[in-house]
Formats: C-alpha cells, sequence, structure tokens
C-alpha cells in the first residue's frame, strides 16, 4: 500500500464512503429502530416512534454566501436562509414526509452584520411558514466564515416512506417539472450573459427564482407517498443525472430517459444554442432543481397522471425503468446515448479506504 | 432612531434576542405541539410526540480545528469529532433525556486531508458509541473553512423533563462535578506554561483530557428526571458564572453561592496562584464544562445525595435558591461579592432591535 491518507485529499464520494464504514453496525438509537440510516444513503433517516409511525430527519448544509450567485449581487441574505429551509424540507419531501420543525445553525464571518443577520433568519422564517414548520431551536455565533445549515424533521407512517431503492423493472420514470433552471441561471450570469447572451427580463427573473425562492416539492411528495403511487422517489438536489444514476445504482436497474419529453425550460434551450451544446446536456448536469424524480408502476401511471392533475401539480413522463445495468438517453432519432451532462464522479479504492480507517486505528 | 443596522455589527446576545423575536408565533410544527421551543432558550427543544412522550432535539456548532488548544496542537481532529458529540449529548442530557440518534454536519477546508477526515468522523463514533447513540445521517463536503455541527435527538416522558425556570425559593443549588478544567487548560497551555508555571505531566493529562475526552452527564440526567429531584437544571456550557446567571433570569430567582463549596482542581489553584488571582475568578468563567448545574427542593435534598451516591455519582451543593434578584458568591468570611468570572455580556437595546426586523421589511 503506498497511498498515504496523511497526504491525499480525495473528493466527496470517497469520504461519504468512509463515512459509511465508520459509522456502520449500529442500527439502533438507543431502544428505536433506525429503518433508514447511513447505510442507505438516502434522502433522509427514518427511525422509529410506534410500529405504525417514524420520524423523518435531515441535515443539510449550503454555501449560501459563497453561490456564485450572491458574490455576483443576484442573491441577498435573505434569499440564503430561504434557500437554506428549502434545501433541507425537500429532503423530507423525497421521503414522502410533511416536514414539522426545523433547528438552524447560523455562523457569520466578521463582516456580517447585524442586517444581515436578520436577513438571513427571515428568509428562514419565511420559508418555514410558507413550508408549515417551526423553527424550534438551534445556533448562531461568529466563525471564520459563514455557516448555513440546518436540520428538519417531519414524522409518516414508515409503510409509506419512499425510498431510492424500489423501482421496479417496467416502472414509468416520472419528473415533478422543469429541470435545470439552476444550472442555467448560473451559466448565463457568470459567464453567457457577459459574453453577448440577452435573455428578456422575465427570462431572467424566472432563472433567478430559481435560486431566490426555490419550492421543495411538498404536495408532490405527500401524494405519492399517501396514495402508495411510487416505488422510489429522490429529490433532483444532485442535478438529474447524478440522480438518475443514484437510483439506478441503489435499485440495480436500468433507466431509459426520452430527450424529447425531457421538461427543459426555453432559457435553457437559448443557453444550449448560444454555447452550441444541447439542451439536455446543461439540464441534467448538476443543477440543484429540487424537483422530485419518482417511479411508478405501469398499473398506476393513469391514477397517478389523474391524481397530480386534480392537486393542479406536474408530473412529466420521462422515460422507464429497465433491466439494463446502464442509464441511457433516447435522443429524437431513436438512438440510444449515455447520459449526457456533467456530474461528480465517485473512483473509490476499497483497498485505500481500509488502509485509511485502519491507518487511524494504529 | 439614528442607530443603523447595516453598518453594525453586534455580539451573539443581541443577535439571540433577534432571532426570539423573528421565530416568535409559532407553537406547532403541523400537527405536533413544541414543548419548548425558541422563546424558551432552554437546553433543547422539546416536540409533543404523543400524549406522555416528547422528542428532544438539539443543535450544536463547535470552532473544533478553531479551538486554541488545537492550534497549539494539544488536541488533533479525532478529539474534535469527540467533542462535537460531546456538546450536542450534553444539552439533551441537561433535559433529563437519553439521547439516541445524531446527524452531523462535517466541511473541512482544502487542507483537510483523508486521514483528518477520518479522525474526525473515527471520534464522532467513538463518541457515539460511549454515549449509546446511532449516527443516522447528516452532510459533508469541502467549505473555505472548517465547519463541524451536529443535531442530536433523544426521547422522554414530558412530565420529566427538566427545564432552567422553574427553580424555587429554598431550592438547593448542585453542580455535579468540578468546574473549570477547560478554561485552566487553556490558560496555561496558552499563557502560564510558557510563562513558566509547571504543572505535573498528570496533571496536564487531566487538563487536556476535559477537552479530549470531555463528559456528558447522561446518567446524572436521567437520574435527576426519572427521579423527580431537580426543579430545574442546565449544563454549564457557557461557565457556571453564566449558567447561574441564566438561571436566574429564567426563573426570576437569585442565586448565593458558597465559595468554599465550589469544586475546584488543584490546577486552577495553582494557576490563579500563579496569575495573582482567585480560584473562582477562573472556575467560574466561560469554562466549556459540560458539567450539570441544577436546584433540588429542600424536602427532596436527602433523596438526591443518596441516589447519587447510589449511583457512583458525583454531585455537589454549593448553594441556594433566593428571594433576591442578585446572584451572589459567599466568600470563606461570609461576606457577599457579586460573582466572579468573566462571561459575555447581553447589552440589547429593545428599540434598536425593533428598527433592525423593520427596518428589512421597508
Amino acid at each position: 500500500m503506498t497511498e498515504n491518507s496523511k497526504n491525499r485529499i480525495s473528493d466527496e464520494f470517497l469520504r461519504l464512503a468512509l463515512v459509511e464504514r465508520i459509522f456502520a453496525g449500529r442500527d439502533e438509537c438507543c431502544t428505536r429502530k433506525v429503518l433508514c440510516g447511513v447505510g442507505e444513503m438516502d434522502d433522509a433517516a427514518l427511525i422509529e416512534i410506534s410500529n405504525e409511525e417514524c420520524m423523518v430527519i435531515t441535515s443539510d448544509f449550503i454555501r449560501g454566501s459563497g453561490f456564485y450567485l450572491f458574490a455576483l449581487g443576484y442573491l441577498n441574505y435573505f434569499d440564503v436562509g430561504y434557500y437554506l429551509m428549502t434545501a433541507n424540507v425537500s429532503d423530507i419531501a423525497a421521503m414522502g414526509a410533511r416536514p414539522c420543525g426545523a433547528l438552524s445553525v447560523i455562523r457569520y464571518a466578521d463582516s456580517v452584520t447585524d442586517a444581515d443577520f436578520c436577513q438571513v433568519m427571515q428568509g428562514i422564517r419565511e420559508a418555514a411558514d410558507v413550508y408549515d414548520v417551526t423553527v424550534v431551536g438551534g445556533d448562531i455565533g461568529g466563525h471564520s466564515s459563514d455557516v448555513f445549515a440546518a436540520t428538519v424533521f417531519g414524522f409518516m407512517k414508515t409503510s409509506q416512506a419512499l425510498h431510492r431503492k424500489n423501482a421496479k423493472v417496467g416502472d414509468q420514470v416520472y419528473v415533478t417539472g422543469i429541470v435545470g433552471k439552476p444550472i442555467t441561471a448560473l451559466l448565463y450570469f457568470k459567464s453567457a450573459k457577459p459574453a453577448g447572451l440577452s435573455l428578456s427580463p422575465e427570462e431572467e427573473g424566472d432563472l433567478l427564482g430559481s435560486w431566490k425562492r426555490p419550492c421543495a416539492r411538498i404536495r408532490e411528495g405527500v401524494l405519492l407517498s399517501t396514495c402508495e403511487l411510487a416505488t422510489s422517489c429522490q429529490d433532483i438536489s444532485d442535478g438529474l443525472k447524478a440522480t438518475i444514476l443514484q437510483m439506478s445504482a441503489a435499485s440495480g436497474k436500468g433507466f431509459r430517459i426520452y430527450e424529447k419529453n425531457l421538461p427543459i425550460s426555453e432559457s435553457t434551450k437559448k443557453l444550449a444554442s448560444f454555447q452550441g451544446t444541447t439542451a439536455a446536456q446543461i439540464a441534467m448536469s448538476a443543477s440543484v432543481d429540487f424537483q422530485l424524480l419518482f417511479t411508478v408502476p405501469p398499473s398506476k401511471a393513469e391514477e397517478c397522471n389523474e391524481r397530480f392533475a386534480e392537486g393542479g401539480l406536474q408530473c412529466i413522463h420521462i422515460g422507464e425503468v429497465t433491466d439494463q445495468k446502464e442509464c441511457v438517453l433516447v435522443s429524437a432519432d431513436g438512438r440510444d446515448h449515455s447520459l449526457p451532462g456533467v456530474t461528480w464522479k465517485q473512483q473509490v479504492g476499497d483497498a485505500y479506504l481500509t488502509s485509511i480507517i485502519r491507518g487511524d486505528r494504529e
């Protein structure tokens, strides 16, 4: 073993694999069963509350004032607070639960004024009201840089919880709405606009809205769980490509996605054309969409469409689950392609993981 | 109103008062009652689970690699992980509950290696095992500086929860063990040792132990709640002086503390002598002790002493609750003094708070 963990700095995926190993081997909290924990790598954890009910809980950190669009002046501290709640609530929604309470950890660099701090908290409060969540506690104080983290919890019937892993061959694949706006906003304001692409004020406002007032899909998630429509579900906070790959890996099934069905905004198409690429390439990349991606058995597809329509909600059919190992995008001409878009890559050496963990014990 | 929140940078106490106002007015989480939330400023929040039971939940951030003793090389990343869990578990213990599950938010600067990261996680795991807590989820990734935050939750009988506010006149005041070691460690290694004070290796190890393997007082807290011995309780994570002042403010009662009863280590006494001050001055300052401070009705004092002794636990009588507004330290000669020690000060202008919050809305 020549690799040396003392000097090596690996990506998040290797470190997630380390976390999984280090935290393995405990599936009880005191006297409570952990129904879904670190090993499952689902959107949120499930803790048994009674025979029928469980708590759903998640913690998420966001860059906030470290977002490019914040640095460029398009986002303010209120937006950061609002976004923080949405990111956390989205994980609860992806399990099919309604969020109930939240705790926030807000730390600030010396330059953060009382007004800035207040804006963060008011953004959190505004989003909490929108999502019907009560902020019950947390932590504030100074730090060498800004920190925006939160925990959100809710409660649900255990049998109705949505997981990543249960997609079945033949299931239909849906998303709850347009994908790709956040990454389009980033690319547009950061490079395409300075380079000459000009979208209308409405289009610009719409793109910024995906960062300023993102929407966690609680109603959609709760509909899927309570009506028992979906076999699997995940939120698209890592981008569509990464989400498909994660659900594919969790289920051991392939996903076949139709390019023409992808719900993509005109802005994304204009940006793609300006940059000489395809809209799918942009829309499937690491765009923090907070939509839900879910799979529905063919026998329930019609009911799913009807119930979403009744609720005034969107569910867009984009493909199906296959018995293949691979995930493919079918282009307009009917040909298969590997999934376009840029996502983080996982390159984990099993022996390396072991050596790091063992190394620390020596 | 000439104050300008756009430029003003206030301390944590003003900001806590802002948080309280911004989050006011919601005492339900969805369909769950918040029994103890942001307004109560207790060690942890309580959420109703059933008629009899509640969830206890807290989120705490620690500086970790930003600790002075880390920078000086006395603490490593494993210690930071261990400390993070202890800080959070201590808040649950202070409510009288047993912790069950945890979520951690660990972000790292570019310089943090795989081995460092692993150490943090292994420290978290080690403490989780010691406290019988399961890590069920969380968040990892890069950031401009290290971030160590966590959430810990547990469950308890609602009627047995310990609060800060219910101290009664005549109650006896206790602590669960020695106070002042962490601040002594800091002052000793940072300045007194370089200036010539020399403690034995055992004493140095004992002082460092208060940072490397701090102990959350779960058994003590659970004993107090399940035997219904205490009228109020808080952990001493802000130091003894601040904790007394907070419990006094919450209850509207005075605390009369006897200097000769304070459990203070020989190291602290040596440091005080070296620095030309009193041991109480050091031990009552902002020392993160993770002991519990609690009040017991006179009728239960004997039972309290017996039960702690049976359990091999310490409870040290240090004073009593009075009908005075002030908190005093009684010196060996019987004279009253204001509480010694350095703590953060709260200077909040009510009109200023209003102006900040209103200002952001304008």
